[in-house]
């Protein structure tokens, strides 16, 4: 009988590590809550409606369905037992394993506030990002119905918390819809009123990029008309406000939207992981692994992706994006096929970086890659293509191109919907009250 | 000032109505509930996985947006004021018209068993075809993870109620997902093993086409292993069955998903506006119009679309079909033009029946047009090009051409996603026994 692999998530790491797999002589069983991976660096396009989830999201099983030695499970996994080899479900199946590689991912983190979480989703799955454009949009709905200025001001103020990449794509995003997508839409307001603002508790959006290229995102953030807070810390959130402290000063911001975008930390499972195999943890809950990216005194155990913690070339640890997860996915599966095959251990994992990116609203981006620093068209152009490329399905990058392309022409938004969790007990009052949220 | 016409509903009806409304000397303002027009002849290819809730919807304001004559608001329209021409909405807003088009549409019946609506989701709007969907592709999933052979044979029934044009669809559609989209995806089960029931209390399929192309289209869904059933009326329906009677003897079918496409009837507003306007209705709740599709004693109001119970030629009833709201939207924006002009009444309302189709899975359909009767693959192309033709806006056209390209060469579906209203409380036991639906 061949070898017992089991992979716990479908995101980028579990994927590249059952995709490495594939001509392994293992048994993989892949496991997740979700049947489809989701492409989360385009999250935002469908929380601004430029995409449908179904553009951004590929079945699990239609990627490794001509896999023969790959089997895909829907469930979640809910407990370890490394003793016996073996990982529990939460309806009380169990699975043995022989080699184990973990990549359960991170969820939002409202860093011990996690009562501002109905006020203020998240952009991890794809109903918080469905719940988000529901929002954006059905603001400009709600300030086309009202009069009293002061109110509509309020639902035509957008609070987006965090300006790392996805805050700042976010921002420019909606900075877009309100100057170009819904200009001649209204008849009352002026969309392009809507004042954007993108807070956060650094000096300066996007910290891990060059300054040079950080001023140039705010340049470009700036032109569509949102305004950058930074030194800004978020003391409260409630239905129709934010209280912030700048600098010691406290001020209050009435708004009705606002948007999370603040940081991630490991999910509950991190902890359960953590405590059958005495692993340590650090910063969010992440579990501290050893340079071949297992746990320590468990050399069949990998954990990867968001997950894990492992130290960088420069002694900071890995960040949480989607190429480490990749390349982590990949070096599991490749060391436990070394092992197999009684070769020398792989040598420890090594990230090789090769950059970041983030776009700020229609053919603009900054980009840090291969060394070179970029900003404006030629940023966007690298940005499209490394996005298109990853694009899991075949499908999805054409349809996302034609979708790009038209709005790229037209400025319109192809998935400009509000839909909602109750549309039969739809309420313009309750909606108003904030309590449909 | 200009003369004032309010339109409620933005469907094929009301969307038509404001649109021939465009050149006239008229302030239009078009109230819906929702932000979107939602094309529902296709509606079923969303909760089937093929196409994403953004590909068969349009923004009504994008929609509407250069013609300046006319507003768009969303909200919900709850009572009437026929004397002093004013409607109110939930909010408590009012607003006065001169000429008032309803054009509320319809909403699913269960015939008076509502208790069955948790169960038995009907197919009106874009969150009941995704949670369709997610029926439909989770009972897959449950089944692949099950090992007791009467409980997987549940997971793998699907129960279709009611086999008018939507019943028919999506059975093919279930079918072809069976059969093709899904046939090399799993490991413990045969998803070729589904069962497809389609249960109508009528004599056959597809009641209101000729006897020959009913046949048709019954041998093609016998061909993607779907089981009719007529003469079987519905008893019970909860958690993991159905009671049928058929001619006098009930029987039990144990499964896990069940889809309603049994029948509509009038929203609430429609007894609002029948009490208020001393209007009569007619079966479902549908109000009784005069030949002009104007209300008895209420020249300046137009019913128009699903909500109007409207003699045909033959004495019966104008189904409730896009077509005959389309062209009754059309023809009460005319009939406002003209008397604005003072010219000559229009001649009585005549709906111009350009026949029907259906689709059964791949390439294949039956079609009813212009004195033609055809099946197969002649009646698929002309399914596909009236409906492409038909879809409002110029992206969705392209997308959406796409999408079906790809699937007749791939028999993939793009829009395969298990999405739910409570991501993270997602539990699988709960899910097994019925509770998260």
């Amino acid at each position: 009988m061949s070898h017992r692999v089991v992979i716990i998530g479908g995101g980028f790491a579990g994927l590249r590590a059952a995709r490495a797999l594939r001509s392994a002589p293992v048994d993989v069983t892949l496991i997740d809550r979700r049947n489809y991976h989701l492409f989360q660096p385009l999250l935002y396009q469908v929380a601004t409606g430029s995409l449908s989830p179904g553009q951004i999201a590929a079945p699990i099983r239609a990627v490794l369905g001509r896999q023969k030695n790959t089997r895909v499970l829907m469930g979640e996994v809910v407990d370890f037992d490394p003793a016996a080899k073996r990982i529990m479900l939460a309806d009380g199946a169990a699975f043995e394993y022989e080699y184990l590689i973990v990549a359960a991912g991170s969820e939002t983190s409202y860093y011990g506030h996690d009562v501002w979480r109905p006020w203020a989703p998240g952009m991890k799955s794809l109903e918080e990002a469905t719940n988000i454009r529901h929002k954006i949009l059905y603001a400009f709905e709600a300030a086309e119905r009202l009069s009293d200025p002061a109110e509509r001001r309020a639902w035509l103020r957008f609070v987006i918390v965090g300006a790392g990449a996805t805050g700042v794509e976010l921002a420019g995003a909606i900075g877009e819809i309100a100057r170009q997508t819904l200009k001649n839409d209204f008849r009352s307001i002026r969309p392009q009123d809507a004042e954007i603002i993108l807070l956060d508790g650094g000096p300066r959006v996007l910290t891990t990029f060059p300054e040079h290229l950080a001023k140039k995102a705010a340049q470009s953030l700036a032109s569509l008309g949102v305004q950058v807070k930074t030194g800004v810390l978020v003391k409260e959130i409630d239905h129709d406000g934010v209280t912030v402290d700048r600098h010691g000063t406290m001020d209050r911001l009435p708004f009705k939207t606002v948007i999370w975008a603040g940081g991630v930390t490991a999910p509950p499972l991190a902890g359960t992981l953590a405590s059958r195999t005495k692993a340590e943890t650090g910063r969010g809950g992440r579990i501290k692994v050893n340079p071949d990216l297992t746990i320590p005194n468990h050399p069949n155990i990998y954990v990867v992706g968001d997950l894990a913690l492992a130290d960088g070339p420069n002694g900071r640890p890995l960040p949480g994006v989607a190429q480490v997860a990749m390349q982590g996915g990949t070096y599991a599966a490749r060391a436990i096929v070394r092992t197999l095959e009684g070769g020398k251990p792989l040598p420890p994992f090594r990230y090789f970086d090769k950059g970041e990116l983030a776009v700020i609203g229609r053919a603009a981006a900054v980009a840090n890659a291969f060394g070179l620093h970029l900003s404006g068209f030629a940023a966007w152009l690298i940005w499209a293509f490394v996005h298109l490329t990853y694009l899991v399905q075949f499908r999805s990058r054409i349809t996302v191109f034609v979708e790009w392309a038209i709005e790229d022409l037209t400025f319109s938004r192809g998935a400009r919907l509000i839909t909602g969790p109750s549309p039969t007990d739809f309420d313009f009052n309750k909606e108003m009250a904030g309590e449909n949220r």
